[in-house]
């Protein structure tokens, strides 16, 4: 059912200090920071040649990434996004195999403008899964 | 630099339960379980249709993943790995860069037989960063 590996959520301190060490230390190609205040975050965009890391700060009061970053201060992986192609058929596979979906078990519309949904870290080896559909 | 995400790597308790999880909930692709024991791991891969997932748990006495689990009981991410042309071209660009490197900062032949190094954490946003030659 999952297809491609659509990115890996890190979640950074600094933004402006991750994204100068992913393009010079690291030397990859990075992408201006992005607000997306519905979601609560200020992304930039590492784009390697066959998926993306996405670093994450917290934007606006209430941002989940917050607590994250509380308890992480030096950052962290936060998450991971595999792609499948029918949101709704993969809400309804997990949980008749019995995973939990985060929130009210209904798609919302993702960062990227497409139905997203997030699966309990305790159900998923400990974590956070994002199911994207492409 | 970086090129392709090789791979990320989550620590699983239970291996046989996370590759079910992974082949049947997730209706991914996995590997039969393979013993590194040079590495301290018995891995599954996931192949994923641009990348991989390697499921890990401790093998034998002393696996630096077995302190890993210790701290995450449900398991969690454990590392990302990035490929590169030049592992020694790499490390001598961290080390002028200030990046730490794990160990005695010489390449290592990993557990897919071709040489990487470790970057510190505290280097690179919370994120263990492994570098491989490919």
């Amino acid at each position: 059912m999952i297809g491609r590996l659509n990115h890996v959520a890190i979640v950074v301190p600094d933004l402006t200090a991750a994204a100068a060490l992913y393009s010079g230390t690291l030397g990859a190609d990075v992408s201006e920071p992005l607000d997306l205040p519905e979601h609560g975050v200020t992304t930039v965009f590492v784009n390697l040649p066959n998926t993306k890391i996405e670093l994450l700060h917290p934007l606006g009061e209430g941002s989940t990434i917050a607590k994250f970053l509380e308890k992480n201060p030096s950052g962290g992986m936060h998450h991971v996004c595999y792609e499948v192609d029918d949101i709704t058929a993969a809400r309804d596979k997990m949980i008749a195999d019995g995973a939990r979906i985060l929130g009210d078990g209904e798609p919302k519309i993702g960062a990227h403008g497409k139905p997203v949904l997030f699966l309990h870290p305790k159900d998923f080896c400990g974590t956070l899964v994002e199911l994207e559909q492409v």
